[in-house]
């Protein structure tokens, strides 16, 4: 008996949580829904590369979750909560769990308390569970700090950075980080909000707040150009010195005046070229002082992928409710299937 | 409301956990049970160092069940599961939680699979959660490694390595890892049982195995002398060159010929006199490979009273079972008190 699963866009993460649905030996991909009109109708199997499997890319999630019967559906779509609302509640209606990658999913109830409260509703009305996961928010500036703080006798002060590099990304990642933006493009960029930096420091501030039982009543961030001193390029980036390689980007979390958690996540292309090393790194200040490091940077893609992946099992098995990741079992490594030779 | 804790031993690790469980919000020390004829009698609060609380320390378990009405019994007495299963039976009796730091009970199920099947009986018949936590084995060679496969897209091979610094302990622990030694005593102290070095291998080993769905059907251990080039001392001990400064202990298991899990712990007095880093590191060679790494270790006293107080809530509102730590959400560091000044 394998879970069975839907993946609700194939962008570069749902198509990469379908690929390795399918190698789970414990979970079965049933189909995908997308909109791009190039992908409806193929062969799910071949379009991921693989062998024809008779499994549909279908344009109509209402007709996917009945045709397919899933236990669950990843919806790998957008980022922020009002555009996944509307989305798990249709597929809530038809009581098939829901997983997404949606940033702003992974801890939405301090940033959004009131589409948290409808989505709560959902959950319990039609008995489903709704987790939101991802390498970051997810995990790495927020999960791996509240298991390591369980060793801690007490904890004064949370500091964290996640140095990674943004070379593989494509144009639209270079767009919201301000990659290849002069400095006064890079002010104006985050003035009409189009450039956005990284997405998730209130969920992943206020989800250890809640785990610590701090009362986080102030979260502030803070957005700077990363100006570079070398000449850095890309396939689909070109900087030179005096340009903008990229956005540091600052998440801080007070309770009244007192700094409680600062995370800090500059992303930039290149970073070697000054002598950066990427790598994620968590300091606890408390009794005792913990000093974490990650070498290189978990991979943001693949992480992702993967945490979408073997977390599914966790929401299936739970009860109803709008989930956070410190709630249930920690993830772990689904088996793979053995494939005969 | 606060939930009500006893402690059963009061060395050092029962005492640490007695004096941090009296610091956290949500929990209530409600007294301790010892065999020790000196600390029978007097007040808890006293004992630990504080100002009197009416709190007892009694050398009759029943009695202080009885009296104290504890929701839990955190039992820190002894380190294999031989030697708790009475004990924990006796508490279950009384429909009252467990949580113990002996090693073994970690994860008894593949080094003790007879005794797990009479825990099970006995969680379940009396409605009760029992847990086996501690820093190592608990933490950073099972459940740490455990959560960082979690990333990982698929999982080869694990090798981890936990470097600590015995300087610190008293004689038993020098007894027990072989320090001051002759290379001849240290072959004979293995032979005879003396030398123990780690307690905790075969049920990391067994936890990491099951959490990935792994079919450990061997754990191999082997013990050898560190023998110091360096004159090494000690408040108690004192080692010259040529003799043994502690034991190298490495745990492997194996899928069928295929070595999966590596996992290797030399303890010593003193590794800085020969340029050893202390620190906790784990490598994970898969799809991506995760080089993590903790500098120093965790220490382990403070470590293990850490988990073994913050696990307290999730052992409570857990339903019953024998369990283990990759089941239950991940732990966190619970709040002080604010004491009012």
């Amino acid at each position: 008996m394998a879970y069975r699963v839907l993946v609700w866009g194939l962008g570069a993460m749902g198509s990469g949580v379908a690929r390795n649905v399918s190698q789970k030996e414990g979970l079965r991909l049933v189909g995908a829904v997308e909109k791009d009109p190039q992908k409806i109708g193929r062969d799910l199997g071949e379009y991921l590369g693989g062998e024809k499997t008779g499994r549909q890319i279908y344009s109509d999630v209402e007709k996917a979750v009945s045709e397919t019967r899933p236990d669950i559906v990843v919806i790998a779509t957008n980022s922020f909560v009002e555009e996944v609302l509307t989305k798990i509640e249709t597929v809530a209606r038809h009581h098939v769990d829901i997983l997404t990658i949606a940033e702003e999913m992974a801890f939405p109830f301090f940033s959004h308390p009131e589409e948290s409260e409808v989505l709560e509703n959902i959950a319990w009305r039609y008995g489903v569970s709704i987790l939101g996961t991802g390498i970051n928010p997810g995990f790495v500036l927020d999960l791996l700090i509240i298991a390591m703080t369980g060793t801690c006798l007490k904890v004064d002060r949370i500091e964290a950075r996640r140095i990674n590099d943004l070379s593989p990304f494509g144009r639209t990642v270079m767009k919201t980080q301000g990659v290849g933006t002069s400095p006064e493009e890079f002010k104006k960029g985050i003035e009409t909000g189009e450039i956005v930096g990284h997405i998730g420091f209130q969920q992943s501030i206020a989800m250890i707040g809640n785990a610590l039982g701090w009362d986080i009543d102030r979260i502030e961030e803070s957005r700077e150009p990363i100006i570079s001193k070398t000449e850095r390029r890309t396939s689909v980036a070109h900087v030179l010195p005096g340009m903008v390689a990229g956005c540091r980007h600052i998440g801080r979390g007070y309770c009244g005046d007192k700094l409680m958690i600062e995370l800090i996540h500059p992303q930039q292309i290149l970073p070697e070229k000054e002598g950066v090393d990427t790598g994620d790194y968590i300091d606890i200040f408390g009794e005792p002082d913990i000093h974490l490091s990650i070498k290189p940077e978990i991979p943001g893609g693949k992480g992702t992928i993967a945490l979408a992946t073997n977390m599914i099992p966790a929401v299936i098995e739970s009860g109803p409710g709008l989930l956070e990741m410190s709630e249930l079992p920690i993830p772990r490594c689904l088996l793979n299937e053995i494939k005969e030779i």
